[in-house]
C-alpha cells in the first residue's frame, strides 16, 4: 500500500538535479517592452544614461540669473542694481543672453541663458520696477546652477542587468531617457489540484470530502509573486485523465505545479504521470523534507513539473523553500531569499533529527525585535494555517533549536506583516466582541487555552492573555498565577468579566444530564476541551474528585475527544457527534441547545507592563471600561455579566 | 513672482483636513467577490467557519483503523491479529463498520470507519493476508484520529474585518468553506502630469525641456501598491486645458494626482484649478514639508485631488508619506505604516529646524542590523533618486539626527531590498567590468569619490570602497590612508589594476593642450571632477603648485563645474561643454576623444575584514585573480593594465 519512494534526496539535491537537467536555472527569454511595463521584472541589460541629467545648465532655485562677479560687493545696505533684460521660463532655451550689469528673471529648473555664470535666489532680491533689480547678497560662480550632466551623464550606468525594477527604477530610467528596456520573460505557470476527496469550494460538501485549498493557494501565492498563473481546476485519481490535462499544460506551460496525489496510498499516480510524460525524466521521487517528503519532480525540454504534497500548509511551505526560488531565478532574480526577515526563536523546540524540517511559525514583535514561534501539530491543520507567518528551515544534522536562536523565516506571503496586537490565551466571545469593537488590523489572536497564554505572556510573545483559572483552594480566579508563574511586577492582571459555564444538552436535555457523574454513563459520549484551557482543568478536577485517582480515559467516553474552542464545542453536540460538553452559555442559544450550569467564572486579561504603552493596548482597556462594551456584553452574549471591578488592575 | 502660500499647515494637519472634509479616511464602498479574487484586498466583514476542520474524523496516518483496546497487549514479540474486513478509500464514508477483533486499511486523509477508535501507522503492522493483519505496538483511544472540528469549528472566526487578504487568507477562508468574502472596493486613481517643460520618454528632448518622470513612476508606485491607476498623461501651463481634463477624471475616479505646476514661478495654476473644480474647497495649499512645501490637496463629494511637487524625488517622498498612508486607509487597511523598516543612522545628519523634513536614505546591511545612509543633494537628482531605498521623516522640532539614532524608514518600494553587496567609492570602468562579471543582483553602488569610500568602509556602511589617493611624498596609492583613516587591522586593501589618467580633447587637440599649465589659459574651459575623487585630488595638486597658493576658481574657467564621473568628463568635452577635463583613457574612444596622457594610478579596493566571508566579496575577489578578468579588462579597457599584485592583499 504504501509508496516506495526511489531514494529521498534532500532540497539542495533536488535543486541541483533541476539545474543539471535544465542546464542551469536561468531565464530562457529576453523581451523588450516599454520601461512603465517592465514594473516587476528583472533587468537583461546594462542600461546606460542616453540623456545627461540634468540635460542642461538649470536654475535650481527662484530669482535672477547674473553675472557673478557682477554682485561681489552686494550687501544689504549696498545693493547692487541691475538692469532685468529678459525673463527665462520653463521648457524653453532662454533667447536673451547677458552682458555686465544685465541679469534674466529665471525660475527653478528653467534653463540658465547664455552669458549668465550663478543665479540669486528671489529672497536676496529686491524688484524696483519692471527694468530693474537690487542684488542684496553676492554670489560665487555656479552657485545655484545645476550644470549639464553633474548628476548623472551620458554613457554612466543606470541599471544593471539582473537588477529588478521597482517603481524606483522607472522613475529613474525614464530620468535618463530610456524609453525601453530589455526584461527576462517569465515563466508561464499552470496548476492543478488531484484528488478525488476533493470539491471546489461553493459546492456541496459531501460526507468524507474536503474543499480543494491547494489550487486556489498557489495560485494566490504565484500571483503575489508577479506570475500570471492559470489554475486549470481539479483532476481526479485517474491516471488517463491526469496525463492527458497534464500533458496539454505542457504544451502551452515553462511550469507545471500540481498537489496531491502523491502520498502513499494513491499508488503513485503522480509519479506515473510525469514518468511518461517526460519519458522517464522524473528526477526527484520523494524529498528528505518533513512535511514535503511525498513530492515528485520531472523536467521535459526545459520545462518542469513540480508534485506537491496535498495538504495545504505542507504544500504551501514546499512551494516556499523549493519552487519560489526556482521559479524566481527562472525570471533572473538572482538573490531569492532577500524577503526573508530575521527572528529570534521563542521556544527551544526539538527539529531536524535526520531530516530536514520545515517548521511553521507566528513572527511577532518581541520585546528585542521580532520572535519566531513554532507552531506544532498535525500538517492538516487548518488552525496551524490561519496562524502561520513564515517557515523556518531546520537542517537535518540538528537536533533542536534553541530558545534566542537566531533564525531566517521565509514569510508565506511577502504581504504578511509581523502583528502589531498579539493575544494568546483561552478563548472567549467577550474578548472578540472586545476585539471588533477595536477597530484593529494586523491582530494575531492564537486560542491556546489560559495557562499556554499566561507563559506566552512570560516569554514577551504575547501582548496580552485571556484567563480563566480557578484556585481550587481560594476560588479565586487567575490571580494566583502572577505568583506561580512568576510574573508579579513584569506583567498586570485586569479584571475582565464573569461568564457562567455549564453543559451543553440537545433541546429538551433528552438524556437527563445534572452534573459532572453522569460523563461516567455507558450511553453518553462528551466532547472535552483541549489541556490547559479553563474549562479542562474544571473537567478534570470534577472528575478526580469522582474517580478518585483513576484514569478518566478509561471511563469518561470521548474523553480523548478534544476540541479548541467553545463554538466547536456547541457544534460537536449540535451535530450529534457527543451527547454533551462543557462550554459557556453565551454559545448554547446559536447552536439551538440548552444549558446546565455548572459555574460561574472570572475571564481576565493579563498584560505584560512593557505593552501597556501600546496605542492598541490602551484602546482595548478603555473600550473594556466603557458603558458602551458593557452594554454590548450583557445584551450579545447570555450568561455575561460586568463586574464592579471590570477594568480594574487585581 | 513667487507663490504666496496660504498658511503652511503640517502633515499631521493636512491629513485631519482630509479626515474632516471627508468625514473619516475610511472605505466607502464593499464589494463581494469569489475568495480566490479577493487576494489584495482588505474584509469588510468577519467571516465564521462555514465548515468545520476537519469536515469528518479523519485519519492522520496511513495505517489500520481499530478499535483501541483491542492493540493494548500488542508488542512486535506479542502481536494482536486482526481481521482486515474492508478498506476506507480517501473522499468516500466508509461503509463498513468495525467490531472487536476487526479493523480496515486506511490512507491518510480517509473518513474513519464507525466503531474504529484508533488508528495504527503502517509502519507498526505487518499484513499477514488478504484478510489478516498484525498489530506490533498499542494506539490508545483518538491516537492517530483527526476529531470533526478538533481544528477549526463552525461558529469559530476565520477572518477578521479589517484584515488584508494575503495567498494565507485565501487558504483559510476556503478550508473552512468559504465561497465569497466581502472586502472594500479600491479607489479609482487618475494620474497626470503638468508643465510646458515636459517631454513623454521616447519622443525628442527639445533643449530646455527634460522627460516627465512622474507621472509613469507615481503610476507604478500605485500599481505595486496594487491600485488600478490610469495615468492620462502630460497637461500643458495652461488653464483651461488643465481645468477640462481634471474635471473630467474627477467624474470618473476617487483620488486625482496631479505633479508640477504647484511650485512658485507657474503663478500656482494648480491650485487655481483645484479651487475652481472643489468650488473653493482647497484645504492644504502648502506644506510645512522639506521637500514638499508646493503641495495642494482639494476634496469634493468624497473625492480628492492631490497637487505633489515636480521633482521626481520630492514628489516620490510627499507620495510615501502623505498619499500612499490616505489611499491605504481608504482601501480599509489600518496599519498603514507597517512595511516601514527600523534602521540606524549611520551619519549624523542637520535636519528639521522648524521644518518637517522628508530625507532620503539608502538602507544597508550594517555589522549591527540595518543601516540608513542620508543621501545630501538637491532635490532634482537623478542619481539621489536612483540612490534611494527609502525616507526618513525628521519632525519639525528636532536640528538634527544623530548617528547611531534609530529611524523608521518607509521603503521607495516595497519591493526594494536592503542591498546585498554595497560598494561606495570611486568611480571605475574597470570596477564596472567586474561587477558585470559577478552575476549578482541587488548590489548598491554609490560612486562619491575615494576619500568618500574610506569613510563608508570605516563606518560600516560599505563593505567595499575603490580608491585611487596618491601620497604625494611617497608616490604610493591608497596603502598611506590606512593610517590616516585608522582602518589597518579593520579593513583589508587588495591591489586592483593600473589606469592611465589624462586630458581627453577634441580630435587632433585643436586647442594645443599640453598640460596642467593650459587650464589657467582664458579660451579654455574645463570640466572639473567632484572634492574627494582621485582626479580632482590630483588636479588640485597640480594647481597649487602652479598658482602658489592663490583661489583656482580665479584662475581656472569651469574650475566650478564639477561632475562625478569619467565618463561625464568625456561627454561635456564631447559635447562641447568643456574643453578639456582629466579622466581615465578608457572613457576616450568611446566619445571620439583624445588623450593626453598624465599619470599611471593605482585603483584597489579596500575591504572590511567582517565582510570578507559574504559570498559575493570572495566571489568578486577570485575574479580579480582570475586570467579571465585581465584579458578582458586589458583588451575592452584602453590604458588599464594587471600588475603583478593583482588580487593581492597589501
Amino acid at each position: 500500500m504504501a509508496t516506495v519512494y526511489h531514494r529521498l534526496v534532500s532540497l539542495e539535491e533536488a535543486v541541483r538535479r533541476i539545474e543539471n537537467a535544465l542546464g542551469g536555472v536561468a531565464p530562457r527569454e529576453v523581451v523588450e517592452m516599454d520601461v512603465a511595463d517592465a514594473l516587476g521584472y528583472v533587468a537583461a541589460e546594462d542600461v546606460y544614461v542616453k540623456t545627461s541629467s540634468p540635460p542642461f545648465d538649470r536654475s535650481s532655485v527662484d530669482g535672477y540669473a547674473v553675472i557673478a562677479s557682477d554682485t561681489y560687493s552686494a550687501t544689504e545696505n549696498t545693493p547692487v542694481k541691475l538692469r532685468v533684460v529678459g525673463k527665462a521660463a520653463v521648457g524653453k532655451l532662454p533667447e536673451t543672453s547677458i552682458s555686465e550689469g544685465e541679469c534674466v528673471e529665471i525660475s527653478t529648473g528653467s534653463p540658465v541663458p547664455r552669458g549668465a555664470t550663478a543665479v540669486v535666489m528671489v529672497e536676496y532680491t529686491k524688484r524696483l520696477d519692471e527694468g530693474h533689480v537690487l542684488i542684496l547678497k553676492p554670489v560665487s560662480p555656479g552657485e545655484n546652477i545645476a550644470h549639464t550632466g553633474s548628476d548623472l551623464s551620458v554613457g554612466d550606468i543606470a541599471l544593471r542587468r539582473n537588477q529588478p525594477i521597482t517603481s524606483r527604477e522607472v522613475a529613474v530610467l525614464i530620468a535618463v531617457g530610456c524609453e525601453r528596456v530589455k526584461v527576462y520573460k517569465k515563466p508561464a505557470v499552470t496548476v492543478f489540484s488531484t484528488g478525488d476527496e476533493l470539491t471546489p469550494v461553493g459546492k456541496n460538501l459531501e460526507e468524507g470530502r474536503i474543499y480543494d485549498v491547494n489550487g486556489p493557494a498557489i495560485t494566490a501565492m504565484l500571483r503575489e509573486l508577479g506570475f500570471k498563473a492559470t489554475f486549470m481546476g481539479i483532476l481526479p485519481d485517474d491516471y488517463e485523465a491526469m496525463r492527458r490535462a497534464l500533458g496539454d499544460a505542457l504544451k502551452s506551460s515553462d511550469v507545471v505545479i500540481t498537489s496531491g496525489s502523491t502520498s502513499a496510498g494513491f499508488g503513485d499516480m503522480i509519479y506515473k504521470v510525469f514518468n511518461e510524460l517526460t519519458e522517464g525524466n522524473v528526477i526527484v521521487h520523494g524529498l528528505k523534507l518533513k512535511p514535503g517528503k511525498p513530492t515528485a519532480i520531472a523536467v521535459k525540454d526545459g520545462k518542469i513539473l513540480f508534485g506537491l504534497p496535498g495538504f495545504p500548509l505542507s504544500a504551501m511551505m514546499v512551494f516556499l523553500s523549493l519552487v519560489k526560488p526556482v521559479l524566481l531565478r527562472l525570471t533572473g532574480v538572482l538573490d531569492v531569499d532577500a524577503k526573508a526577515v530575521n527572528a529570534r526563536m521563542a521556544l527551544r523546540v526539538e527539529a531536524g533529527r535526520g531530516k530536514h524540517e520545515l517548521l511553521p511559525v507566528v513572527v511577532v514583535e518581541g520585546v528585542n525585535g521580532l520572535a519566531a514561534y513554532p507552531l506544532i501539530g498535525p500538517s492538516g491543520s487548518t488552525s496551524l494555517l490561519a496562524a502561520a507567518d513564515g517557515v523556518v528551515e531546520v537542517p537535518e544534522n540538528r537536533e533542536f533549536v534553541d530558545e534566542g536562536e537566531e533564525v531566517r523565516v521565509r514569510l508565506l506571503s511577502e504581504m504578511i506583516k509581523p502583528a502589531e496586537l498579539v493575544f494568546i490565551g483561552s478563548h472567549c466571545p467577550g474578548f472578540e466582541l472586545l476585539l471588533s469593537n477595536l477597530n484593529t488590523s494586523n491582530t494575531k489572536v492564537v486560542y491556546v487555552g489560559s495557562t499556554a497564554g499566561w507563559y506566552a505572556v512570560k516569554r514577551g510573545e504575547a501582548d496580552i492573555a485571556g484567563t480563566h483559572l480557578l484556585d481550587e483552594k481560594t476560588g479565586e480566579y487567575n490571580v494566583f498565577m502572577l505568583d506561580v508563574t512568576g510574573l508579579r511586577g513584569e506583567a498586570v492582571l485586569v479584571r475582565g468579566y464573569a461568564r457562567r459555564v455549564g453543559f451543553l444538552v440537545q433541546p429538551g436535555n433528552p438524556k437527563n444530564i445534572t452534573g459532572f457523574k453522569d460523563l461516567l454513563r455507558a450511553d453518553l459520549r462528551f466532547v472535552n476541551r483541549v489541556r490547559g484551557s479553563g474549562v479542562r482543568t474544571l473537567t478534570d478536577a470534577k472528575l478526580e474528585e469522582l474517580l478518585k485517582g483513576e484514569e478518566p480515559l478509561d471511563h469518561v467516553k470521548g474523553y480523548d475527544y478534544e476540541v479548541k474552542t467553545h463554538s466547536a464545542v456547541a457544534a460537536a453536540v449540535a451535530q450529534g457527534r457527543a451527547d454533551t460538553g462543557i462550554a459557556i452559555e453565551a454559545v448554547a442559544q446559536p447552536y439551538g441547545l440548552d444549558f446546565i450550569p455548572v459555574a460561574e467564572e472570572k475571564y481576565d486579561f493579563l498584560i505584560r507592563r512593557d505593552r501597556l504603552s501600546k496605542p492598541s493596548i490602551s484602546k482595548l482597556l478603555t473600550l473594556l471600561q466603557s458603558a458602551e462594551f458593557a452594554q454590548k456584553l450583557e445584551t450579545s452574549l447570555r450568561g455575561y455579566r460586568i463586574l464592579p471591578e471590570t477594568g480594574k488592575f487585581l
